[in-house]
């Protein structure tokens, strides 16, 4: 168990964390992954069309007891280092190890799981911090059952804060439609934070563009690398997304009912729309790299060629001086009183012709 | 919403807009998307063999309340900043609120979703603007019912301008055929307008390349990577359009009558003729990078050849005059009257000769 | 309608002329392409086991009240910028409009479609110009009916004179097996075309290999660019031609009897064939490009280093003059009868000893 | 037959020794491979949950003689160089020749074979050597029968000794279970080895990326291609294991039963996700070189550039020293007492001055 | 027909030889390839469990007539240039024609074409020659009837010498199983031939790859490209080579029985595992030529580099003669009658110390 308590991650490009558990029978709960919440807090929301109650479960055991009095309930989970709290909800709701197992193992990617009288969905959340330029990611998992959602956040994100909103308000009637209406709108939620992600990266991507163009300098290379990783995260984690949506829409209609499959078909759109932007924008950024490279290639042929022109010109006027400084006792000019001035003016006139020349051929 | 109207927008590369929405519940009215045209008009057609009668709903209940006195009709929407005016339409019609969204969410991608009264189809319309050599795209939604069509544009287009003088000509027998017919024929314009757009691109795509062979410069890789760009905008529609005219023709023939069918098949046929073009143009802008390249690389090769070449002609002159610059008292030529004339000979002697060298061996 | 005759035209890269349909309905019967041949000939040939009769259709009028005397026959037009010509073929034959359109239209994608009574196919037919090393391409267009094949092709070729002549003698008992025997016959003929000219350009791509690695030249990225077009042409035109053919082998067995089958399922295994030699061919394009640079990269490089190797012969000696071009009053040799001689031949060893150490290092 | 015996191999890229069966009827028993252990050690666990027996098997008759005394039983082999043992266990076991015949040739590629009575897996476990920085594999197969499991490993590698320790503690209720949880452990155990090795690899690819970008080395071209290989090894033996455990859940359910079958998909997970980290690091690797190429390429123009200033610099001032060098007899400066002083002054400011310019455009 | 007799063929990277039947009909025997046997032979070995009968058949009548006296056999053919004993043979065996033909004509792709009473199926043997590290295919066609195989091949290469072997002396009961295990037999050693020639292909890119790091020559871009080209050729062989056994699996067993099934099996996962090590060896070949371009580059930068140092460090020696050759009438050091060997001392102290900085900076 990790004991460092850590504000938010950084993505690692490739997470592969699974080998702490190298040894272990498979269903033993060990959690995997930074600990990014100071403590476990368990809320429970039971609602139906009348009304909405809220409570804090504040120990495990609570966990176990709760009984909702209301006809349909959401249980969100933040926090996942302590697997006594797991274990509890898990005898409580009936969960599988291994399903509880995928939750604590927060490097799990995308998937849903029909485990008969649940479903158990798992996803990643991203989120793009201006200030450092970087993206991170967190697991989200859900367990779907008949009149419930279970929801097991590493830490309190504030991205279901809206759907907490319109159970309270009842906005868009959402406490009348069941609970498999309540796990569209947290996975819509999960969505829709891609399309935030992306636009930054995308904006990002843009605006190196045109920078690369103007002026590619070395560092763009390295920041270019990093939109190549950002863009690899993103893509690990959107397409098994799709998959899982498209799982959800093309299985028996079990758990998302008739009226809810045209509203998971949107988020399934949602998907295809995110993965085909993100593949447009990786085909940007690998076309960049052979911007980047031709320009670079040639400002420095430019360079180049510039100074060699500068040494042309350097040639032909040591040249002269190399002719007047032989030691030939019979040599025309160097009598001359003016002598010394033609020689240097003739220097002066083959320094400018060159000159002339080689700009108007836009050399210079 | 957007304020400002702008006359018609670029392309952007990558149009994630819909991060705006992120927070508002599923089915919200919202027009995502620059505002392109001044006002909104909703046109109504109502045809049947014997005539066509044209009607201009000036408000939104007149949306509501519209009952065309013909067995078919065709309402034509321009503008789409007015949620209000779609609300009217929504409930006329019994659409769908994800539908209505989808309409009014500017960026979409193609698709054809079955409402079980009616279809909901959203394409892309793309115009070339020869001036300024830019593409750019506005979405057109289509909702098709039993004897009806609706079409939602951005602005006024003249994109359907040939199919209204059909309807009042009745050429091609359209009056007389079903609903069906008359969204196929809608639909056929949009596939057309894509073979001009992807015409100009790829005569745009074959005079740079001629271009490039001869005379590689800086500024066609900038051209090159703007029609990557946008053979990469059409991809992104014309590949989910392949898609959803071949959904019209697998799924059951509830809209598209058999006879229509033939016609559909054929639409399905130009987009697949469509996509061969433009991947043959991408082809050739992919190849066209690697000529560029080569040709740059030859020519800055020839020419630092050519600099270095005369550099070498200056050499052994000067080694001439350095030769009979030492300050050895018993040197040849020295005192002799000619002296200075034998060397300057002896130079040009040289010189002339490696000139002659490099120029047989081409390379100056 | 295009005006100007041209005798054979050469392969446009992407021959997308379809905008000049838009804005009229569907089936409307306009020639698109250019003008190939002088005048339209239709030829009617009637036959059977006991027979063959040939005639040659004057006037439109003629084909649409033909009436053959024989059990099976073929009809063959060439020239196709005359709609009114094939108005009376479809009319004759019942041929649906669009399909009529298919045939005037000449930048079909191979296809193959299925009206019914008839079968309506498209391909394209290559020729190989050794004099100009183009390649060129025409639209061959048939419609097999129960005991007929239509043929449309741009101008006479004389592609299918052979078939004329197996007819004639009955060779391989042509004229005792169905009209879907015929069709098969036509359709091997056109397949064994691409035979030659992917032979033929395989042979260039092969010349040009072993030229490329002895002596690379800028003028061959041009031939090289020229061999990618033709095999990406090509590339366009069999690929179709193979699904054309698997859908002919997968569908219901109506047009083609089992004994045909068999036959077709070889004309099948030829165009698998041609696309492997084609992708075969264009993998050693692409793999010739790398030698073409690595191969310039490599002699430019040889040349820079010879050239600096003789600066560097030039440095030491033009030193060596320096030193005694130098004004001191008190330095050796200078006084000496033979100094500038020894000088010279402390130059010439100098000079020697650099040239012997890179030529022994094979930098010369 | 081997007879050297090697302690643990480094992985050949490309191990094809099938061709020293070349000549052999099928069913052939010869060990192909290298001998990795001394001697060969048969160790028979029968276990139920009552209790676990451990036996040690000395000769091959005694393999065809065992008779587990408990319900169920693993029979492991180390050590694969005497076909006698393979035989006996062959004949106890009524094994297909084909079967034993892959057991011995260990560069099998990963699958299933299902032989009716048993199923036959083969796979490979890889280890990681940190002190070389170098990977080996080995191959191990498993027969699983309705009650017994039998696993065929090279040499003992201690990769099954944590499944032994369970079934001794009885952890995870593993005795309680059937023999399929018993092979699902074994298999699982198989799979988080290859995490370990990934996370190795993925770690020296991420510690190479970051010297990359600071400081381009010719060591470390090897050290990705190394890379490279070792990514390529373990491509090859991870996406045949994903379709083998991908065969075993979706055949039907003789051998694994559908509790197990939730455990067999818990391994398919992982597969999947070290498939798509593994592509992610051969991402990263192919990116990799692109960022050394163009380090490299920038590190060595910075050098050349720096290098032709400096040269800049002496032109001029070498300029004139020849301009004073002239042997002109009227010549300014040349009577003054200062000045050798003034050129040496001039010539040092024409330097320093150029030396400032190129330093404030960085090129220094 | 081809009348030169080539001992054995080099592989042509494009065979495209089709083109010599253009205008023929279907099913005129024609040989189309080398002749690469002095003359065609016949063997017919009849066998059942009892014994083996060996028998020559000398003329073309002969293959007609035979009537072999046991239960199953085999009849082999070297030698395809007789198109009259191929005739015969068919109408024994009753043949199609289409068959026949692809028998003669030696490039086919291989396939497996199910005739009904038999099954035709063709391949290509490949063979290396180490002494001209070339390799060789040729075309072996087997036609499978219920009792019997005849085979083709276009000369005596000796790869079915071992399964006349266990024909003779019954081994792994060949004598005793049916036609089909013979069929099997024959496809297995066309099959494991290619490992041979893997083997050396990969050996070869190995040790390349080797040379590649240490000294990159010219002359290894051939040697590259070579490999590349018979990569080519073989994956053109094996991929449909798999296809082929796969169809066997896949269609309905009735001339390959479940027993013999399971070594089809065999062959099948040989086949894979072929392709497997085959693009393994390509990606192998495509990342070297990435080492070879990197490699070249480095080491023309390296010498490129040591010959500008060496220049520069001329320079400010060749400014120090240059300053004292002025000819100031007031200059230091110049009258002093060491001054020579003062300046002498100051060149050799400046070059050194740049040699020495260079050095440092392992510049040279």
């Amino acid at each position: 168990m990790v004991k460092k308590v850590l504000p938010k991650g950084r993505v690692k490009k490739n997470s592969i964390k699974h080998s702490k558990k190298v040894g272990l029978p498979a269903g033993s709960l060990v959690h995997i992954g930074e600990r990014k919440a100071e403590e476990t807090r368990v809320t429970l929301i039971a609602y139906d069309a009348a009304g909405i109650d809220e409570t804090l479960l504040e120990t495990p055991a609570a966990c176990r007891e709760c009984r909702p009095g209301r006809e349909k309930f959401w249980l969100n989970v933040h926090g996942l280092h302590e697997p006594e709290v797991l274990k509890e909800i898990g005898r409580r709701f009936n969960i599988h190890p291994l399903a509880l197992e995928d939750i604590l193992n927060t490097d799990q990617r995308p998937k849903a799981d029909d485990y008969g009288d649940y479903l158990y969905l798992v996803a990643r959340i991203f989120d793009y911090h201006p200030e450092t330029q970087e993206i991170s990611s967190e697991q989200v998992s859900f367990v779907i059952g008949e009149n419930y959602v279970l929801s097991f956040q590493e830490r309190a994100t504030g991205n279901f804060a809206a759907v907490r909103d319109w159970l309270r308000g009842d906005r868009g009637r959402i406490r009348q439609l069941g609970a498999d209406y309540l796990a569209y709108a947290l996975l819509d939620q999960v969505t829709d934070r891609y399309f935030s992600v992306l636009e930054q990266i995308s904006d990002r991507a843009e605006s190196l563009e045109e920078d690369l163009i103007e002026n590619p300098v070395a560092e763009q290379l390295t920041a270019l690398h990093q939109l190549k990783t950002d863009t690899l995260s993103l893509r690990r984690a959107i397409w098994p997304l799709r998959d899982l949506v498209n799982t959800l829409l093309r299985s028996e209609q079990r758990f998302f009912k008739p009226d809810t499959q045209l509203y998971l078909r949107d988020v399934y759109d949602h998907t295809v729309h995110l993965i085909e932007s993100l593949e447009a924008t990786r085909d940007l950024i690998a076309s960049m790299l052979d911007i980047y490279l031709s320009s670079l290639s040639n400002r420095v042929n430019k360079e180049v060629r510039a100074l060699t022109v500068v040494a042309l010109i350097f040639m032909p006027t040591t040249l002269i001086t190399g002719i007047f400084g032989m030691n030939f006792q019979f040599m025309p000019l160097l009598a001359d009183h003016n002598g010394f001035f033609y020689a240097l003016l003739l220097m002066g006139i083959i320094a400018t012709s060159i000159g002339f020349i080689f700009w108007r051929r836009r050399w210079l």
